[in-house]
């Protein structure tokens, strides 16, 4: 069993530290570099923050459980922060209680995307509105102009979708949060659907389609997101909850 | 099988008409008053609007299924409008496709409370706050001051707590709904956490809860509201999503 | 020139030491109950929160000018906390600048409120929604079901009305800002209009009419409200803009 | 005296009708180029919408009275709609009767920038976070990670603020907007100030700074946004807050 160790570029030190500290616990992991097929890892350790991780993600289809040191700010997705990585990462390892989380997924001109937080769809051109219909399973639920539209997962509930009047979603309750970006209508609500539901979005011109903040292609027409066959993995974070509510104290 | 026919007192004329349908038509329904015990009966026929169905819940615990013309303003929860209440009405009561819906429960001084929509607990002073601390699971998720509390259902998710900033949420997404009502804080949100959580409320003065907007009791102290094993029954709404809707653009 | 001071129950202790202090620095003033004729005084000093002030203000037309110990939570009305009254009372007294902060009037069955911070006209039956238009200078500019609405002065735009989804208005500008409480509504917007605007809500039943969250009144029908010839009277914070900032940090 | 005649594309056959008829009926008026020195023309006729009058106000400082024919969508900003401008047109040139908004300004790189509606101060790179720190005349009022920031005007106010949360305000009320785009934060309130205040952004990356949606300028570091000298002149639309409430209906 080996893991992969990536790291974001400030943290290169914590890096080659938390590799030592690995190898000489009775497991083996080597530092990599992004493009490196991560795949065929048996697990992943993340020196970064929550921007590292959806990076990553977008690299691996079969996600090996990941485990992510905080070296950035809020790191709603991390395990721990860097004081205390050891005991937090020998036990990770030593239990490998891996937990998975939804990714939803979008085919865009034959190429796959991936989102474990959300997929933005977005008017290319800025401070212009795009005008979006919205269906989930066929239904027209929301017609308006707007910036754009994410369709975000319960996790990514407390990433973009945050800024955008979207409800904290329970990272266990299955489903799929749809909230417009600064919509040009007095009345619209967000809408959070079951995750089997397919949702369908219409736009009358040119949009970026951002995943994750990460991948970014410009599209045109329309577009289709539902769950993916190929969830993110995680060590388990016991607690969850509780450790979600306090990180977003840090962004009051 | 045998029904019972409700009516709100302004709809006494198309109950009549209502009845004698239905009993021409091969089926037997009685007229009877909202006191009567109505779980003995096979199935429920109210003419009234949302409000008349939260009544005919707040006295039936096993729940026969509920059909609904609707004589109110939006009718979220009704099956036709009275123009066309003859094929829908003689088609449901012929396929006897039933749907469940969740309710929650709230237990009060040994009495039982249940509630379709929401329970709101509410400051038992008028602008005057409350301090309340909302517990999910015991993860204390919110502590703030309010006018009030609403713990919704998906259903409920267009009643009360769409007045208060809370999503739309699937009435199929087995989840619950939590949103205060007029909170003196910069920084809240709505939460949306999965059914089988229980959501404890402390308050610091006495606060009404209220059912439904139909029953209401002074309380102190804390409060437990979870998933009911009673849920309500209505005749199926193919095509729900859609309905919903459509009613949401009456109230635009 | 002669002060009034009046305190909240539970900082009695302290209004002693205050009244000691100021008749020993120069300065005269009392301490006297709520229901003493407040407005024959030169200055009050107020030993409480913002609740205090706001009881004060409801016995006064002809406002002395109010300076405040803060001995309650946030305290957005009052110069300054317990521990450093000394310096900054003496300084107020001597200086004596004032500033004055428009209150809104409305006439009820011939007795006139007032309100510095907001009159909340609200549903007398709680968790039952009420109809209300609502009408700038003759103009339908709202017409909703909702638990009630605020017509809030720029001062009040960090009391109630931020609980509501008001905007912070500037102390210093002149305007009445108008949010509804718990709106049934799908489109609803604030709205912020001149001060010299009539603001006129028309109600399909029973309302309380709450000015400042101390003085009600159960009426029907419809209310006009627009900015009073009696202003409140403070002495002057310099970079009250600052502080209120400040304070605002304490409800995130 | 003697009017400027401009379209937008899709208005070239009304365009020529107008002049025609303006020209017939005793005043006079010529078709021209956008890019052409508007200032030299005593008014303005616009065939268009909200967008083409925003283009036409870029390139005028000392604004000529502008009337507009709405061609495009809501038209906020526009008098009147294709089947009635005969009556209307000639009451407005018959009668000249002149009001003035406010416009706000903003000095980039030696270039000032003027914006009827709003400033827009838009992260540079699509989904990416930006830090902001806003200051009110030196008071740092708010300071958050967003996708943007507005600085808007009453006017404005049912422009591209109504899409971020931002309250109506009268279009008479002296007073300048602020309100975020996107705010990665659980606590904020769009504010709004007195219009002799300035408002000043610090911002951690490049930011396109876009006027009214029409011009763009990519700036780093920090910009200063005030009232400017070169208000927008129209011809005078009574019983604007009623048309303003009409035309708001159609973007429910």
């Amino acid at each position: 069993m080996k893991g992969a160790i990536v790291y974001k570029p400030d943290s290169k030190d914590l890096a080659k530290e938390v590799a030592e500290f690995v190898n000489s616990n009775g497991f083996q992991a080597e530092i990599v570099e992004f493009d490196k097929d991560l795949e065929r890892y048996d697990f992943i350790i993340v020196i970064g923050g929550d921007g590292t991780i959806l990076r990553v993600l977008q690299s691996v289809k079969n996600c090996p459980p990941i485990f992510a040191v905080n070296t950035g700010r809020v790191g709603l997705l991390t395990h721990c922060e860097p004081h205390e990585y050891k005991s937090v990462l020998i036990e990770a390892l030593s239990n490998f209680e891996v937990e998975e989380f939804m990714r939803l997924c979008c085919v865009v001109d034959d190429r796959e995307l991936l989102a474990l937080n959300e997929f933005a769809i977005l008017c290319s051109t800025p401070a212009k509105l795009v005008e979006m219909n919205v269906y989930v399973d066929d239904v027209k639920v929301e017609s308006l102009r707007c910036d754009g539209m994410l369709i975000s997962t319960p996790v990514g509930s407390t990433a973009y979708a945050l800024s955008t009047g979207g409800p904290i979603i329970d990272p266990y309750l299955n489903s799929i949060l749809i909230v417009p970006v600064a919509p040009f209508k007095l009345g619209w609500k967000p809408w959070v659907v079951r995750d089997d539901r397919i949702v369908r979005l219409e736009f009358d011109r040119s949009v970026f389609i951002v995943a994750d903040g990460q991948s970014k292609i410009e599209h045109e027409e329309s577009v289709e997101i539902r769950k993916s066959n190929y969830p993110a993995r995680f060590f388990r974070i016991s607690d969850r909850l509780r450790k979600t509510v306090e990180k977003l104290k840090k962004i009051c």
